[in-house]
């Protein structure tokens, strides 16, 4: 995580995030869940955290984020924990998950999410400041579950 | 705010929120603010929060959220605190404001936001259960500061 967030491409956060706040927003309350996917060695190589987009009367609408460890980018990883937290948020009685902040530029997961049937809603412009492109485009991912 | 969260037509909040959890979400840490609206007699008549929408590469969007005393609907309310929130947060340097959850049903406040510039980027459909209209969809507004 510590790696994904000083990177500063793909994530909304502090680049030098401190782990305590980090811990708060990866291991939410119930019902959010927190997923890991791991390896033949039980090496962990991929997290996910799910659960509800907004409160109250929109709690039915989930929203997710996801990271895997750089060196496992290309094989699998994020895949399989897409297909799991839609799977699981399905099962859980969510009508539909919402993703608000995908950078444009990350070509990898905007790539995935539409494969996984997701469409692009709408794209903040310049809404995120990349640290080789400048300012790019933040999607608002939808799909029906 | 109780008496708006409980009424269920605005808020994406749940409708029995604790006092404490309120208070959380409407006193951020800085860069968050809160600001309220009075009248003549210091009667605090509305409120509003804003801050950073995301973090790190992307805290130069704002978002914020409004309250206004229903006793006190129509009378200038929203848009005093609309227009000094905006002021606010263009001072702070932020480059546009968002926000993620607009009731669509919820006209006086549609009208407001594009009164003030604000265009709708895009609608979650039936993304919010409405206690009379059934499922509705959520506005994401935004504008350039």
């Amino acid at each position: 995580m510590r790696r994904i967030a000083a990177d500063g491409e793909t994530f909304s956060w502090d680049r030098n995030v401190a782990e305590a706040t980090a811990r708060g927003w990866w291991f939410p309350e119930p019902p959010g869940r927190t997923v890991v996917a791991v390896d033949d060695d039980d090496t962990v190589v991929g997290t996910a955290v799910s659960g509800p987009n907004h409160g109250g009367p929109a709690a039915h609408v989930a929203t997710a984020s996801f990271m895997v460890d750089p060196d496992f980018h290309g094989g699998g990883v994020g895949r399989a924990l897409g297909e799991h937290v839609l799977d699981q948020a399905q099962a859980d009685g969510y009508r539909a998950m919402q993703f608000n902040a995908v950078v444009e530029t990350n070509t990898r997961a905007v790539g995935l999410w539409r494969s996984l049937g997701f469409e692009v809603l709408a794209t903040v412009p310049e809404a995120f400041h990349h640290p080789v492109d400048g300012y790019v485009g933040l999607h608002i991912m939808y799909r029906r579950l």
